[in-house]
């Protein structure tokens, strides 16, 4: 009866998923090219590059299912491991959001608002479509970007050779996209989770502020006007349909105005909703695990309000957060390394007021007043 | 920086540390005779006997602190350890809380209130205390006892041979003690935890149901008058100030009437504090892991109502608790067995109406009407 869950990719996201799913007695094999990958400090390893069939084989022969704790894996290899044994979210619905171009043109089939999109092929198609959007619009490589990387904001026509000079070598490998830029007011995600049955549930909306491209905090609920709510989770829910979605997602949005703009989906779970660990009844950990499994999906509700901090590059004292009532403390086992999400914090309380206070002391205690200080701002409202 | 704690005994409560433990960055080395100690799932185990003194001092040497998830480890033993390592709770009151005449004799010293009590050395000892005490009374081992083993009723005068044909041969090995009976209305346990510093905290009280003197449901909070709710936990604090106790302990009551009489303290997280995983800020492994490394303690407010149900023996099929809103499985990886604990689960809800109809769903499906009906009574008031 003791069922074992193959993760491709053994990052922190793995290793929360581990965490998550110990208590319910279940066993986990981890999958990753890297012999350090974190996930490997709470379940056993599989060290082999994504692309070894030998290696996948095994995997898959020890395992009862397989998700993911990675997008970018091989479309192919997700494939050949789902005829093997179940795989959730299915390949075709990671091969979607693996790729800018076709999650965008997804959306705009399915009448999710989004930004200017455009695929582009030549120095020339991208001076003229940046001409028709409008600058600043921003470049991307279609696929393997994350945290930022892989993107050229165009501020100006004067910018367009360099932005080729940057990333017109990808065209070949991964593709290129070409985005309006949103000059939004606020960035928020849906988190959700979808059952093999097809029932979807959401998480309260999540407020997102980003530092350099890389998540920096996240609030929920995002207090945003309830038709706007509304309207983010239906776009979800729609998406989620479409792809047979079966686990937890992220959608990405940005507000302007009235206007929800989707920018991009995760397949998978997603540092906005760290904050469910702690500040929902069940947490996108659990209730991704529960999904893949065919359990009965957790409720989604939330307690009070949650505040998560992403710690990048090296872990701060952990004294200023656990001395806060309703301050958790999440480290990933990590190696210190610039730009590397290493660990985070959760702050929770129900009261909003209470919370703001918290995140100021933490703020002023460890020197990132800044970072606390947009949450802080929509807390004190 | 990164810390490891050592746990001797590898059972589901030193699991549960583990789970608790690695988020925070923590990792774990526990020691146990058994091989398959089902702590070994998520931790390296040394298998080795307590008595064993080269293995725990290869075992001090790995570890930065020393915890217990089993307190009938010889306090021989965790004295040897304390000579290596820091050793949370202390050894000396580990002693105070293996044997129930020296624990009984702290509280009546500190003015603790509890049942009649005696040291038994022989047959007519037992006899005589019995006739003054009055029957029902009854009859433990002073050490090695758990789960109501151990223990013999005596009803009349015509019990004390057969109550000293099963229990005196124990007189020389764990001691004996007789106890008055209580015709308690309830029972409760005071789950609380004290750090290096000095500070102490409490959880709300949980009501607690035995059955065959095995832990089969509890319930918090125990919705107890206030006034025996403040006098309860001040027995805790007193307690554990009085043996410089450092992390979580609990100490079960009788409540009979207006009284409040005390049964014993197990110095460690306890099976009655389970539901503080998912139904408090802080759980009690968390708590007793910041408290054993020094750390700040977590907030131990509760959110709602929550009722623990043991399950013993064998697990039964999830879906029944994880089809309720805030159903929560534990599964601690045990093979079946009679009498063992194997796992448990937690439900939790804002409204008591809204949980006791959970358990009402969870009773009728598992068809375990009995386990949940004294719960559902004190939620419906
Ligand atoms: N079209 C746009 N207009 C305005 N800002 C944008 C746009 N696209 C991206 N950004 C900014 O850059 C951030 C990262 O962009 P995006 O989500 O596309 O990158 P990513 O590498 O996939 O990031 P992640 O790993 O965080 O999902 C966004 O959260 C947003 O702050
Ligand atoms: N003096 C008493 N009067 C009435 N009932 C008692 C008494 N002592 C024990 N019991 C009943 O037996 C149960 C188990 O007893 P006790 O707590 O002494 O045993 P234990 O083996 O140490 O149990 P545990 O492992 O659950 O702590 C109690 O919870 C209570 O229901």
């Amino acid at each position: 009866m003791t069922r074992t869950v193959g993760i491709l990719g053994g990052g922190q996201l793995a290793r929360m998923m581990v965490l998550a799913g110990a208590p319910m007695g279940l066993r986990f094999e981890l999958f990753d090219p890297a012999a350090d990958a974190c996930g490997a400090q709470v379940a056993p390893l599989q060290v082999a590059a994504f692309e070894d069939e030998a290696a996948l084989a095994a995997f898959a022969a020890r395992v009862d299912v397989v998700t993911f704790d990675f997008e970018n894996v091989p479309a192919r290899s997700a494939k050949f491991l789902a005829e093997r044994v179940p795989v959730y979210p299915n390949p075709d619905a990671l091969a979607v959001a693996q790729d800018r171009l076709s999650e965008k043109t997804l959306f705009q089939s399915l009448g999710i608002p989004l930004p200017a999109f455009a695929d582009i092929r030549s120095r020339d198609e991208l001076a003229a479509r940046a001409a028709e959007f409008g600058m600043p619009c921003i470049v991307k490589t279609r696929r393997l970007g994350y945290d930022g990387k892989g993107q050229f904001r165009i501020r100006s026509a004067a910018d367009i050779d360099a932005a080729w000079d940057t990333l017109g070598s990808q065209v070949d490998k991964t593709g290129l996209i070409l985005e309006g830029f949103v000059a939004f007011d606020r960035e928020v995600s849906v988190v959700a989770v979808r059952g093999q049955d097809g029932e979807f549930r959401a998480w309260p909306i999540t407020g997102n502020w980003h530092v350099d491209g890389v998540l920096s905090a996240s609030l929920a609920p995002a207090q945003l006007p309830a038709a706007q709510h509304e309207a983010a989770i239906g776009y979800a829910r729609t998406l989620a349909e479409r792809l047979d979605y079966v686990g937890v997602f992220a959608l990405e949005l940005f507000c302007r105005g009235d206007e929800l703009l989707a920018n991009e989906m995760a397949p998978r779970v997603h540092n906005s909703g760290h904050w469910t660990i702690e500040g929902s009844e069940t947490s996108q950990f659990e209730n991704h695990l529960r999904a893949v499994l065919g359990l009965p999906l957790g409720d989604t509700r939330m307690l009070g309000h949650a505040c998560m901090l992403n710690w990048i590059g090296q872990m701060p004292d952990a004294s200023a957060v656990l001395g806060q009532a309703s301050g958790h403390w999440h480290d990933y086992g990590k190696q210190a390394r610039d730009g590397r999400k290493v660990g985070h914090a959760t702050l929770r309380d129900d009261d909003a007021a209470v919370l703001a206070g918290a995140l100021e002391r933490v703020g002023a205690q460890l020197d990132r007043a800044d970072q606390v200080a947009p949450v802080i701002k929509i807390l004190r409202g």
